[in-house]
């Protein structure tokens, strides 16, 4: 691999096709058609209502004229236990039969739902929800003051754009102890407790806006990893408004113990993705704009952007040694940028990699050899070799490869086998390429790719099962499709996502489709574990919960001033502690509510009709809550969760006395 | 049937039966174990770690021992195209093939999560949510202006808890227009536009606590009427809180068109779930507490409770004359108590007929003969003959039949070819059973009984395909079961419900459980239609949009006052009208988005960092927000949907100068 830059084709071409593309959109605003997708070149992609014209069987020639590789769509659906297909062939079985488990846990980022979503594998079926950075009832996420409490922390935002969930890892490997998860829309992380399946603390990041890339680094998590991509006056209070110039972007190492964060860097251009290598030293984040614009022209006008390779002890010891810059907001802030001093010497901070204008993810491989960084704007994926990150002289020299991928290349994962897999958004397929071969081939060679799979529609990321591991599964992966046009019943103007699950094999062409599925705006990514490594409880140790522990006989009102009163409830099957209890019009109600029930899956609710109240207590767990009571009258609390053929009678009875 | 109510088992048996249960399960609540779970019988049901048990082949004789009779469970998957099991015999397909669609839609309520979901029959896969009491970022529900008025409206709370959705029907079948379902926390009704699949009305009904009970008219959908399930102080505002006498439950018709609540009748005891008749004469509702207590015991102490049969044209024509009671809040309230003077002639506007105590369901048959009474505390179903209600000087008299279904009989469905489905909560079975086999019967006997199935477990709701409409499809019921215990993959604490999908044949023995499906709390009800019913529109219609539609030239800020600005803003892939925008500290913004594009599946979402708002913009669709800026700095609005390879950069810049 000797070639530069300069061999790979030019990403303008790829910009000048978006331009054409959204001005013959812009002629379709004018008349809109209820058949306005069939025959428009979007931006987008290939978008000749791909569905009906699959099914002329014309379509490999017709999409290959149109610059794409097509690979085979099976049109099968999985069955139980394998079934035989059209052409004899085997299609593999993805059902689970009931009463039977899933294989792997499937953690899906939510996007701007703010919440993260369990997904059994290879079912697919969403087992669960985790209320994150949104505030959500069924679970009473939000209505707690537990949960309040870890909301508040945060900076008390209703809402979240969550997108990349990084589970915590002991020696390489998930440990099941906690999923972290960012938040573009407001600069924050979280972390969630995979013994509860509960967020238990959100971290705002200070002095970034926008934390987007996130990672864990391996392989004891030491640190969390995130990339403030939008860059902003620093400290963002009014000062440098008009001057983008001193606008900057910071990368953030955060201690996900206390969830506080350690230091920052401050580099040039917008910070993207991130990935951690797989022996601590190395955080590599891809970056665009290093035109440092504010216009999408200004942003896309330069040829080249540039990977960053943090560091990380090197920067932890400047730290230390309180060589840093300044601190803003109590957070050590290092300068990364190019020609600061920490960057000059010998021994950079911060290594800048070239690459073709505006790539999006970087992804560390199984192996820890080599980062994937995809093209985006370049239909090329640049490969790093991470040994050579701290021995050459000109970052350059640690590119590894660059193979032709196809257009769109957003995000890479693994099989485990030395096959790589890259998304491609505007080509809408998969490429499966080989890793090895691409570092022998030339930049832009072809050579390295094996078979290339439609997909349906536009992919961002895809994930191989326990690909960020050291020790891929190899059997599915999963394609998140950001579009879904009518691949599934129209359900209005907002469409599902559609992740596709792929199965893989181990030879030349053996990716199939199996299913799709609809996903609810947005995910943007997703970590499987199997399920060997997760290990839930089923019930609240008493030990975890930081509320009083409610018996039957503890129940009762405890006036504890003018204007405030202390409600202590139990709850079992099918009772409350107290049928009825008195209150007074004006009072703030502290209300405490314990399921005494040691058995699982027996939950309890608590529903106070009119006070906009609704608690979720799982056994042996205590929630609370704060309400004032202004309108005097009767109001029935009842139990949310369907406990028992008596659920319907569960309630009690609160009296609101009126004032005089 | 000339048996009377003193034929059929002691329901008191029943309720004894809960409270050892209740003691039992106190006894573990002293030491939570791990396997807490796998010896107790739970008053939940049969809970001797049934998965497991089955698969040692000793479950059905074990299980016939304490009470319930067991159906075959059939351990397969669903394949595509349907696959052989292990006896040979043809396990339904459920899967849908990559790229294909379902034939049916299911909508379900959410309960206290207070969405509907949206879910494709067979697959069970969730097409979409609709928001509709809670607030939801995804979809900006209760962030823009739209939705925050439409939310205002029903009384402005942030959750509800919905259980029963009703399509709108024309002619008696479903016309595609209107999804409604109610809201049992605060008493509410809401409207879901389906060409739009968005919640467009909320109506607080007045007068009553909790509307559980809810259904539309057959067969024109001129009213919806809704059960409010508690009895409180009339109106509740302070008075009459220790008088329980005096408390009310009101059965409430709601025009559809415009959401208010025409008129309202005051009945004994609580009303309970209600279906209409076929001809738009009957409202027919369960009810419990005939003894007005306010505690369980009470409310179980006699044996005797009172479907309430509401003759709506005779209500309406009182109404009409102004022949009712009072007004209260503006609503007409007829009294429709046992004693009144409406109901003491020989054409009483409410029919008292006698059910075994505390009854739960009522359901009225595809070709609209019969009302069906579930017995919940009672192993009957009650059936109920319409056509003579309006007839029998002894309402008794209107029972045609009550066989003997099994523990804990809670909702019927039906195949449309002369069966009906029950599910058994506490057995955690559906008995299916010959309805007029049941009419030939006498009053307990079990012989009408075809099959039983067992379920995991303890169902709730069922329902068959298009069972609510005269012409069911007859293949497909879901089994929406409270408790999944081990199920799927543990997910700690709050395990998902079960939604099980069973294939129904049309003969004697042939309910097949094809599969599990994980349902995120808590679904109450569901309802299905054919797919060629419901026609939604992929982009937005200019007349249907209540707010101005900005180009990209109209794109700019005005101010509109010194402390207050608008910024119009366009959308389109991958700009935003303005790349840059100015304000001053402490404006109110208020912003109007257009997406101007005319492709369908092309949503551009707008995040505002550290403002707490959140925009979902489908084609041609323009939505607003308002909002105050408080700090001086830089926000980068960014577009949280996925629409192009340059999604990323799509952002504008929010400056806030600073106010002096």
């Amino acid at each position: 691999m000797t070639q530069d830059l300069d061999d790979v084709p030019d990403p303008n071409e790829v910009v000048k096709r978006h331009e054409r593309e959204l001005e013959s959109v812009l002629a379709d605003v004018e008349e809109p058609a209820n058949d306005d997708d069939s025959l428009t070149l979007e931006l987008a992609g290939l978008e000749l209502d791909r569905r009906d014209f699959m099914k002329t069987g014309a379509a490999a020639g017709a999409m290959s004229a149109l610059g794409g590789c097509v690979g085979g769509l099976t049109d099968v659906g999985g069955g139980g236990a394998g079934t035989e297909n059209g052409g004899g062939a085997k299609t593999p079985a993805h059902t689970v039969a009931p009463g039977e488990h899933d294989e792997y846990y499937g953690f899906w980022s939510g996007g701007h739902s703010g919440e993260i979503r369990v997904i059994g594998l290879p079912s697919m079926r969403v087992l669960t929800r985790i209320p994150v950075f949104n505030t959500e009832c069924a679970k009473g996420y939000g209505y707690d003051e537990k949960s309040k409490e870890v909301l508040e922390d945060g900076g008390d935002y209703t809402w979240g754009d969550n997108h990349h969930p990084a589970l915590s890892e002991t020696g390489g490997d998930y440990d099941g102890e906690y999923l972290y998860v960012n938040d573009k829309a407001n600069g924050r992380i979280a972390r969630i407790d995979l013994k509860y399946f509960e967020t238990d603390a959100i971290l705002d990041v200070p002095n970034v806006q926008a934390v987007h890339g996130f990672t864990v680094q391996s392989p004891d998590t030491e640190y969390l990893f995130g990339n403030g991509e939008f860059r902003t006056p620093l400290p963002n209070d009014g000062r440098d408004l008009r001057s983008p110039e001193s606008y900057a972007s910071l990368f953030s190492a955060i201690d996900p113990e206390t969830m506080t964060t350690e230091f920052q860097v401050r580099v040039d251009g917008n910070l993207d993705i991130i990935d951690s290598d797989k022996d601590g030293r190395w955080a590599i984040a891809s970056a665009y704009n290093s035109e440092e614009s504010t216009t999408i022209s200004g942003m896309t006008r330069d040829d080249r952007d540039y990977v960053k390779a943090f560091d990380v002890p090197a920067i932890e010891k400047l730290v230390e040694q309180g060589k840093y810059e300044e601190k803003i907001n109590g957070v050590p802030i290092v300068d990364g940028t190019k020609g600061s001093k920490h960057n000059s010497g010998s021994d950079p901070i911060v290594r800048y990699i070239p690459t073709p204008k505006s790539p999006h993810c970087v992804e560390v491989g199984p192996n820890g050899d080599y980062a994937f960084v995809a093209g985006k704007l370049s239909p090329t994926v640049t490969m790093l070799d991470i040994d050579k990150l701290g021995e050459v002289d000109d970052p350059a020299d640690a590119v590894a490869g660059r193979p032709k991928v196809g257009l769109g290349p957003l995000h890479t994962t693994f099989d485990g086998n030395g096959h790589a897999y890259t998304s491609l958004f505007i080509d809408s397929q998969v490429a499966k390429w080989d890793i090895e071969k691409a570092v022998e081939a030339d930049a832009g060679s072809t050579e390295p790719i094996l078979e290339k799979q439609d997909v349906h529609y536009n992919p961002g990321h895809i994930q191989a099962i326990e690909a960020m591991t050291t020790d891929p599964d190899g059997e599915w992966l999963v394609s998140l499709n950001k579009l879904s046009k009518d691949r599934f019943l129209p359900v209005g103007p907002i469409h599902p996502d559609n992740d596709q699950l792929i199965h893989i094999g181990q030879g030349e062409k053996e990716m199939e489709i199996v299913a799709d599925h609809p996903a609810y705006p947005e995910p943007h990514d997703c970590i499987f574990a199997h399920k060997d490594k997760i290990n839930p409880s089923k019930t609240y140790d008493k030990a975890d919960v930081d509320a009083p522990f409610v018996t039957e006989s503890d129940s009762g009102v405890e006036r504890t001033g003018e204007e405030s009163v202390h409600v202590k409830l139990s709850a079992k099957r099918s009772e409350f502690g107290m049928s009825e209890f008195a209150v007074q019009e004006g009072d703030e109600v502290r209300m405490t509510v314990t399921n005494v029930e040691g058995v699982a899956d027996i939950v309890h609710g608590v529903a106070i009709p009119e006070h906009d109240i609704q608690l979720a207590v799982a056994p042996q767990d205590t929630r609370e809550a704060t309400f004032t009571v202004d309108e005097p009258g009767v109001y029935w609390l009842y139990c949310t969760y369907f406990c028992s053929a008596l659920h319907l009678e569960m309630r009690s009875r609160m009296i609101v006395e009126p004032a005089d």
